[in-house]
């Protein structure tokens, strides 16, 4: 049965996000993308802990289209490893919901 | 068996989500709302996708109370469409769980 | 069997935060914090609906770490009762996983 799902993404600065987030949600495999400058995180990477300056980004869309959002996340994303983790949602408004899935037809569920 | 919930919602100033946040609050609909400024969404309305500067609100609640913090949202909201998605929380710390249960005490669960 | 979750916490400032999330990263309680500033709440406290400037940090973890991270946040927090929600991640992308396993390797997991 399909249901909606957050994806909650990660990205080094406003610019390149409004540009990724403006093609998944032309390409219908989202309804609406919200992003969040200014969010600051603390990481391991090789070995030493890094600050960066970066960016959240919440998809919004269907779960079938989860994969192709991840696909799509990755061929958009400048980090070698992108952090993108599907969150479930218990509910959503009827009329929310309809609307996420007006604007996210036209996909061949990925099998 | 109750549980915590978030219901994530966006909304367009700061202002709006402020005067409704208090207002779910007062009611005892929400322990706590938590308002994130400067969110930018880009989505599809009407054919077009548009590009809005807007506000998270994140609004943390028991399970049994999703759907009256959903209406009353959708009383307080200026959108005719507005954004409410209940995520699912899987464990929350036992002080703080009791503390949302004691601030939304009161309710007449809806059957 | 092991899987990625968010815990969402709420702190007063961004300092407090960055120094609490740089030694939850450290101790390999997680692999990445995400904080976000300039969050406002509204909360009941002792009786009266108080406004707060506060900050969000998402940590991400694995979910046998979730009570670890939860002691580690109420040990390095200020307030009485924080805010320690865990949030089920349905499903992440294999390599930014793959990453989290590998930098929040070596705790015995609490039986």
């Amino acid at each position: 049965m399909e249901r909606a799902v957050l994806v909650y993404t990660t990205w080094p600065s406003v610019v390149e996000a409004e540009r990724a987030g403006r093609q998944i949600v032309e390409k219908r495999l989202a309804a609406c993308v919200n992003i969040l400058p200014g969010m600051v995180s603390h990481y391991w990477w090789q070995g030493q802990i890094e600050r960066a300056e970066e960016v959240v980004m919440v998809i919004k869309t269907r779960a079938s289209l989860a994969e192709q959002v991840r696909d799509a996340v990755k061929g958009l994303h400048s980090y070698e490893v992108p952090s993108i983790m599907v969150l479930p949602v218990e509910s959503v408004d009827a009329n929310y919901y309809a609307w996420i899935l007006k604007e996210t037809e036209g996909h061949e569920p990925v099998a």
